[in-house]
C-alpha cells in the first residue's frame, strides 16, 4: 500500500463552544492554530514520514499553544498543580504508549510515545513515568511553566461555582488529538490532555487509556476521542468504534452510532475524530462544538468549531466522508 | 430476569504455573483457598445479593491470602513497595470504578467499589485515591504490613537474574478476579493485583483499565483476565469478549478466540474467565496453568489449576461450558 495519498484530522477538544463566549479576535486565533497543526502533521505525512510522526507533530503544536486543554494550556487540578495524561497507538503492529498525571513534561505525547518504542510497557503514571523520563533524557520543565492566566482564572471560576453548588457541567472536559493515514498505509491515533480543571484524588480520564480515548488498528480505523472521560471508558469509545469498522460497518456510521446514539444515551458529551485505511474520516460530536480539522486524501482542507461549519464550508471539505 | 440462578467464576493468576514448581502441601493450600473464595461469593448470591457484592466477597478472601499477589500477598515493586491496583464494573448500568497504584489500603477491590458507588469518576490513582479512601473513612494500612517473606525472595530472585540479563518471563503476571450472575440477573466483574513483581517506573498493567483487564455488560457477558498485562491492554481483551458475544458469538467461542488466537499470535501469555447472562461459563487460557475455581447455575463446584484438571474433574463440572 506504498504510495497511499495520506490524510490528518485533528481536534481541539469539544464541550461548550458557543458563539456567545467566543469573541471573533480569538475565534481566529484558534482557527489559525487549528491550521497550523494540521498542517504541520501533513507536511510529515507529504514528507514520507510514519503517521505515528505526523500526529505527534501536530499535537505539539497544540501543546505549545495556551489556546488548548494540553501541554503548555493545560487546566489546574484541584490543588492548583497540573496533571497531564497522553497516549499514542499505531496501527501496523498495535504498538502503544501512555504516560498519566505528569507535571513536568513539556511535551506529553512525546513520553508516551517514547514508552511505546522504548519501554517494554504500554501505560506509566506519576513519579515513575517521569523517572523514565529523565532516564530517556527528557527535560524537566518547571511545573510553574505550565502556568496560563487564563487557566488560574477559570479555576477561580469553577472553585467559586463549586460552592455555589451550580452546574459543574463546563469543566472543559477538553483534549487535544490527532489520527493520520500515512503514504504506507499505516494509520495512527493520539491525544493529550490536561484533565479536567479542579479535579481531584488523582481522576484519570478516558485520554491516556488504550481502547477508551486512543484507539488504532489498520484492519479497521484510528480514533482520538474528547469529551467526559468517564463515559467514555464505560463504552470503551475509541476502540468500540474500531471494532465495529472492523466488522464490515462504514467509518462514519460506526461513529456516529457510538458518538450520537451511545454516548448520548449515556449523558457522555464529547465527539471523536476518526480515519480509516482509504482515508475516509468521520468527526462526530454531540456536543455543541468541536475544534476540529482536517486535510483529506485529496488535499482538501477543512477547519471548524461549530456544527454548521461543515455545512458552511462544504464547498472546501471535498470527498470528506462526514 | 428475577429468581435467576447465579453462578460465579474465580480466578487466581495464570502464568508459570507447573506441576514441577508445585508441593502438594502448597497445591491444597492454593485448592482450599481458592475453594473458600468461590464458596463467600457463591453464599453472597444465594442469599440474594448483587453479582457485584459476591465479586468482592470472593476477591477479598484471595486479596487477604499470602497466597496470591493482590493484597497481602502482593509482590514488590523495583524499590521494594508495593503498588497495587484493581477494577470494578456492573453489567446493568455499566458503572464501574478503578484505583491504579494505591499502597496502604488492605482490599483495592472495596476501594474501587467506593470509586464507582461515592464519586462521579472512574479511575483514581496514587496518592490522590488514597485521599479518597481517607475521606471515605478507609484505614490506611502500614504499607510494610504488605510484607511477605516469599514475595521479598521472589524480589531478590528477579533483581539477581535481571543483573544476569536471564529471562523474566515468569516475573508472574498475576492477579485475582471474579465473575458473577445474581438472582436479579446482573452481571459484574472484578479485578485485583498486586501488579508485576521488580516493576519499575509506575507502570500500570490491564487489571485497573476498565476493558482491558475488566468488562461487564447484561448486554453481553462479564469478563476478568490475568495476564501479560501490556497485549491485553492493546487488544481490549475484556471488552474484545464482550462486544464479540454481544454481535452473537456463543460466550466460549469468542473467549477462546480472544485468548488463544489474537493473544497468542501478538505473545500475550494469560487467561480470562467470563460468565454470560445466561450462566454460561468459560475458563480459556493459554499459559501452562491459571488458577482458578466456579460454582455454575446447577450448583457443581470446580476447582483448577492445571490445563488437564478441567477434563480429569470432568465429573464435578456439571453443565459448565467450557
Amino acid at each position: 500500500m506504498t504510495g497511499a495519498k495520506p490524510a490528518i484530522v485533528i481536534h481541539g477538544g469539544a464541550g461548550t463552544i458557543t458563539r456567545a463566549d467566543m469573541t471573533g479576535e480569538k475565534e481566529a486565533e484558534i482557527r489559525a492554530k487549528l491550521q497550523e497543526s494540521v498542517q504541520a502533521g501533513y507536511r510529515a505525512l507529504m514528507a514520507g514520514e510514519s503517521s505515528s510522526r505526523a500526529v505527534i507533530a501536530a499535537i505539539n503544536v497544540m501543546e505549545d499553544s495556551p489556546l488548548f486543554n494540553a501541554g503548555n494550556g493545560s487546566v489546574f487540578n484541584a490543588a492548583g498543580n497540573h496533571e497531564m495524561d497522553a497516549s499514542i497507538m499505531e496501527g501496523a503492529g498495535l504498538n502503544a504508549g501512555a504516560v498519566a498525571s505528569v507535571s513536568q513534561i513539556k511535551n506529553p505525547i512525546d513520553l508516551a510515545s517514547r514508552v511505546m518504542t522504548d519501554s517494554e510497557h504500554v501505560m506509566l503514571m506519576g513519579d515513575g513515568a517521569e523517572e523514565f523520563a529523565r532516564q530517556q533524557g527528557f527535560k524537566m520543565m518547571d511545573p510553574a511553566s505550565f502556568y496560563t492566566d487564563f487557566r488560574w482564572q477559570q479555576l477561580q471560576r469553577i472553585r467559586a461555582r463549586e460552592q455555589a453548588k451550580a452546574d459543574q457541567k463546563d469543566q472543559w472536559y477538553s483534549t487535544v488529538g490527532a489520527v493520520a493515514l500515512d503514504m504506507q498505509g499505516n494509520l495512527a491515533a493520539g491525544t493529550s490532555t490536561g484533565g479536567t480543571c479542579n479535579k481531584r484524588w488523582g481522576r484519570v480520564g478516558d485520554s491516556p487509556i488504550i481502547g477508551a480515548g486512543t484507539y488504532a488498528s489498520n484492519s479497521s480505523c484510528a480514533v482520538s476521542a474528547t469529551g467526559h472521560g468517564e463515559v467514555f471508558i464505560r463504552h470503551v469509545a475509541a476502540y468500540n468504534i474500531c471494532q465495529r469498522v472492523e466488522l464490515g460497518t462504514p467509518l462514519s456510521e460506526a461513529a456516529d452510532t457510538v458518538v450520537n446514539d451511545i454516548l448520548v444515551k449515556a449523558n457522555g458529551e464529547g465527539g471523536v475524530i476518526a480515519i480509516d485505511r482509504y482515508g475516509n474520516i468521520a468527526t462526530p460530536f454531540n456536543s455543541e462544538g468541536m475544534y476540529r480539522a482536517s486535510i483529506d486524501t485529496g488535499g482538501a482542507m477543512d477547519i471548524s468549531i461549530y456544527r454548521e461549519d461543515g455545512e458552511a464550508e462544504g464547498a472546501l471539505v471535498g470527498n470528506v466522508d462526514h
